[in-house]
């Protein structure tokens, strides 16, 4: 069986990974050289190969680049697989790609998913093997996927060791952009704003406690990834910053008029998150 | 030496699992009984006391409750101490405490610091012994403590393994509502908006990766310990916000535009906290 993984770095690098050595040739397909050299270097794959030699044999591809170029790609790579091929794509929005492709001839052959594993770092040298271990992926719209391709993606994510739910793609996008976009938004902007009034980093280095690192990890994340996750989930963002900014600005008023049972109150309210996180 | 510790929860217990052993006697006081059982229980001090005998016998005080509170009693415990015996106060905020006991003719028996360690727990069970090992504390206007004051406070960061740096208050409260208190407030707000809209527990737990949990773990702060906090704060914390805001905005107005270059331009920008967290 040959898989062929298109973009080697931290997701599809470490699903290569994990992967590898299932009776399956792993290849790697990637726009960069140095990437696709670091790759093999890292043993993420067992072989590079141009794109259009690589869907001509490939058994399963997985699409594994940021979610715009997956939007670009995703119609040509349907075209160019053999007739029984499975492509699955593991990008962060699933509304366009599944909208690109509604009326595609080969859509049984795909399958939408969103495995929810990540780190705030990027490229093949991110990778590891246990990146997506007793984690959840997300498969949407399986209903327009066939049997055998959902099957195959099935047994994709148990090798993965992954735990598979199902959504609708809208349903998915609405969901995805409060738990976990929100929060990348919420860590650059923080990240930007401790930077504009620090301007000697050294404050920052000496006063940062493990509150802040934790709060701040995710503005390490890559904006090759995460721009076009922002722009295309646009519309559910747009609501969940309102309702975001919403309680930012209870919080500075009742800061500001002093309102010491205010803030108890809203403190105790989101205290609610122990509920669902230990 | 009698080191008395009032508060005996995160903090204070915590100090108080580091001090023992020192040829020292820790005597916990607090006001609730069943807190102060449990610190005996868990080996946080030696002994508990009634606040105004413990005062009597200490020889080195520790003030480790909320800032509202520490605030509030201060100037009774620099009343009641022996004459020769050192206050040193943990709280978060110090440009009020030590605006309250700046005339105070005991002023030199205190120092006021601040231990930057924590966690998103409270509470004597929440005690660990290494919590302070290795980060810094902020001592503040080090030059109206007595020199021996100032050593004693010193002596006991040492064998509790911290790096200390000194600062004006005032200084100190503007740089800790960028780098510690906002970060509590971007978590708060996060806990509160993804609730609002996920009503089903379910799919906070499902859709929740490792970046959600790690930017919202601040959120299960104590409101006994962070509503006094914010309070105390109110003037920086209202200019923090301020820009915080300003930068959300620019976030918010680029995806409703669908601006992915002003996002990846925002995002790249946002990185530069690599420099300073590895």
């Amino acid at each position: 069986m040959n898989i062929v993984i298109i973009g080697v770095g931290l997701i599809g690098g470490s699903a290569g990974l994990a992967l590898r050595g299932f009776l399956t040739t792993i290849i790697g397909v990637g726009r960069n050289p140095e990437k696709n050299k670091r790759a093999m270097e890292l043993g993420l794959v067992d072989k590079i190969m141009p794109y259009d030699e690589a869907l001509k044999i490939g058994d399963l591809i997985i699409i594994a680049i940021p979610v715009d170029s997956a939007e670009n790609l995703i119609t040509d790579v349907l075209n160019k697989i053999k007739s029984d091929a499975v492509v699955v794509d593991m990008s962060s929005t699933k509304q366009r790609i599944c909208e690109v492709i509604r009326n595609h001839p080969r859509r049984r052959n795909f399958v939408a998913s969103h495995p929810i594993a990540g780190t705030e770092y990027s490229g093949p040298d991110a990778a590891i093997p246990n990146l997506f271990t007793d984690k959840v992926s997300i498969i949407c719209e399986k209903e327009l996927s066939s049997k055998e391709a959902l099957a195959k993606v099935l047994e994709m994510y148990k090798i993965l060791k992954m735990n598979v739910i199902y959504m609708n793609s809208k349903e998915h996008d609405k969901h995805i952009a409060y738990v976990s976009q929100l929060s990348h938004i919420s860590s650059f902007v923080l990240s930007l704003t401790v930077f504009e009034i620090e301007k000697d980093e050294k404050n920052i280095f000496n006063l940062a406690g493990s509150g802040f690192a934790s709060t701040v990890r995710l503005a390490k994340s890559s904006p090759d990834m995460w721009a076009p996750i922002l722009e295309q989930n646009s519309e559910h963002l747009s609501k969940a910053l309102t309702t975001y900014m919403n309680y930012l600005n209870k919080f500075k008023t009742s800061i500001e008029e002093k309102d010491k049972s205010k803030l108890h109150e809203l403190i105790t309210e989101a205290n609610i998150i122990k509920k669902v996180l230990k």
